[in-house]
């Protein structure tokens, strides 16, 4: 059996992987294989749905990737002899004013509501379990089952996988032989297929330090502004994200790199120390209710794309479905909610 | 007549012309000839000496060295046929709060102490002529008679004159065997003379938008941090610069950036929009006073560093300084201010 897949992004090569498990013959098509939006993602795998969607369809799929994600990550890690920065250390949320405590509490009640464990922490609990949190922390909570990886661990194991990636743009479906063809080729998908998919901009930062301040994933809020900090073992600290509606402009500006480095030192004033390794910024793709697009486009025509702010989280879960649908016509989850259909 | 020169930054460098000039015969040794500490100089000429120095010498050799600075950048610009950015629209200094004010005020004196032209004006007036400027700017002054240069512009014109660099480290001034030597290896001196220079790190950042957001120069004052904004022609905008005691560090880090930006978007918001195009960090050369070092150290040997934040302003007055000393024995200003004499 053959497919096709247009794009080598994160759930591209995602697809790519689960129907070569499956001994399915597969070429990836990517004109410039090195970009994915995952590369400004940080990795954190934590139940965030957008509250414009449907919530329990989307929450529903994030939790079952979420539990797809150990045996994933090992799995890969398996196949490839590479490691992926899989972590399991926990998320803690984290509030500087009381006005953000109260959207911390919000973020509190979504953990409730998906059945996922938060256990409310006052700032002095927060600060025993990170003493470089800043003195004014006022209060959060501590979200055990939040798990990480590190995107660019996963994109480089799965492009050392035996899958044949022709950097061609694919500019007509129809020039596909395969009888299968997997779009997944992100904010491109609009050009491709006309789906109503769109560029949700990016910046995220690199800070490195000799050793990492936090160990825990940060999920921040400081005067108002959301900030995620993600340690990694080797003092790296990843800052992110801005969420910004620019087209599909990718450029790093003063504004994003203040409204990240701003909340990060309200909350771990250490932050200030470490060097600003790298700034960079990408395009998520977005839909008109920011869940996924997941299922059959036409005839031998599959599409995977859609994912904004949720693709890394959301890899396993996409491919397994992907390949159900290529190798049996059926995927293992309900792809109904996420459907092309909804948008016509 | 044959004279060395250690060091090929601005200070070495404009020394080199200023011999080159005089028909002396002129080498200069620098085992890295792309550094100088002008790189994290934005170019401002405007007089602002420290306060631990006695104030009147420093104050007028920075006036001399801003008096001669159109007629240096037109024969530096005639003698290379490229331009050094010289502009002469002045500054504005802008105070955000009322406190911040208080600052600008103290700036305003040294103005005036200083025998320059400086005109308060309200927020209004600033906002006149400046209308990108934060509505919430309390209030600053104009000085008209502040001038900039691109530091980055004259490097690059000095470097095409017509004077050979050695790419040498000189560990030892007796293994040059020139009748004289001039040591303006700015923070390397330390190190070569013994004299007390100490590095003085500094980060800068270069934006860049489309057009320029300013006409004039701004130096701003904001919730008590101090920022300078340098528009160039092309729309970049210069944003400086830290002072920070870290030994030989050149990090660029989170801090530091933040210090940059965070004033300059309170005071010009429009800063948010532009590219973050380029951060980066140097190294200047601090004294105890933080008053240059200039004149003779030793049987052949002359000095001219310890310039500090004041570099590109002082080079003329240093570099023609430094050439009457060595072609006729004498200089054209008092250098008895800036003996070596003073620290021993």
């Amino acid at each position: 059996m053959r497919a096709s897949i247009v794009g080598a992004g994160m759930i591209g090569l995602a697809c790519a992987w689960e129907l070569l498990r499956r001994d399915v013959e597969v070429t990836v098509y990517d004109p410039d294989p090195g970009r994915s939006a995952a590369l400004v993602a940080a990795g954190m795998l934590a139940p965030t749905a957008e509250a414009n969607f449907g919530e329990e369809a989307l929450q529903a799929l994030m939790l079952e990737s979420m539990r797809r994600w150990p045996a994933w990550a090992a799995d890969l890690e398996a196949a490839t002899g590479q490691g992926v920065g899989y972590r399991t250390e926990g998320s803690l949320l984290v509030a500087l004013t009381d006005d953000d405590l109260a959207e911390v509490r919000r973020m509190v009640e979504y953990y409730r509501r998906a059945g996922t464990p938060i256990e409310p922490l006052t700032g002095r609990q927060l600060r025993e379990l990170e003493p470089l949190l800043s003195p004014r922390v006022r209060g959060g909570a501590f979200a055990p089952g939040d798990q990480q990886v590190d995107p660019r661990l996963v994109l480089r194991a799965l492009r050392t996988l035996p899958i044949p990636v022709e950097p061609l743009e694919i500019g007509d479906l129809s020039t596909i032989r395969d009888p299968v063809t997997v779009v997944a080729n992100g904010v491109g998908a609009a050009a491709l297929t006309g789906l109503p998919v769109r560029p949700v901009k990016g910046q995220l930062l690199r800070l490195r330090g000799a050793e990492p301040l936090v160990r825990h994933v940060i999920r921040g809020v400081a005067l108002g502004r959301h900030v995620y900090l993600v340690p990694r073992a080797d003092g790296e600290l990843v800052v992110g994200a801005t969420e910004e509606e620019r087209g599909a402009d990718t450029t790093v500006t003063a504004g994003g790199v203040l409204d990240l480095l701003r909340p990060a030192a309200d909350l771990l004033p250490g932050v200030a120390e470490l060097a600003l390794a790298e700034t960079l910024a990408g395009l998520r793709p977005g839909t008109p209710d920011n869940a996924p697009v997941l299922g059959r486009l036409g005839e031998g025509v599959l599409v995977a794309t859609g994912h904004h702010r949720n693709g890394v989280l959301l890899a396993p879960v996409t491919a397994q479905a992907i390949a159900g649908l290529v190798t049996s016509g059926s995927a293992d989850v309900d792809l109904a909610p996420f459907g092309a259909g909804r948008f016509t």
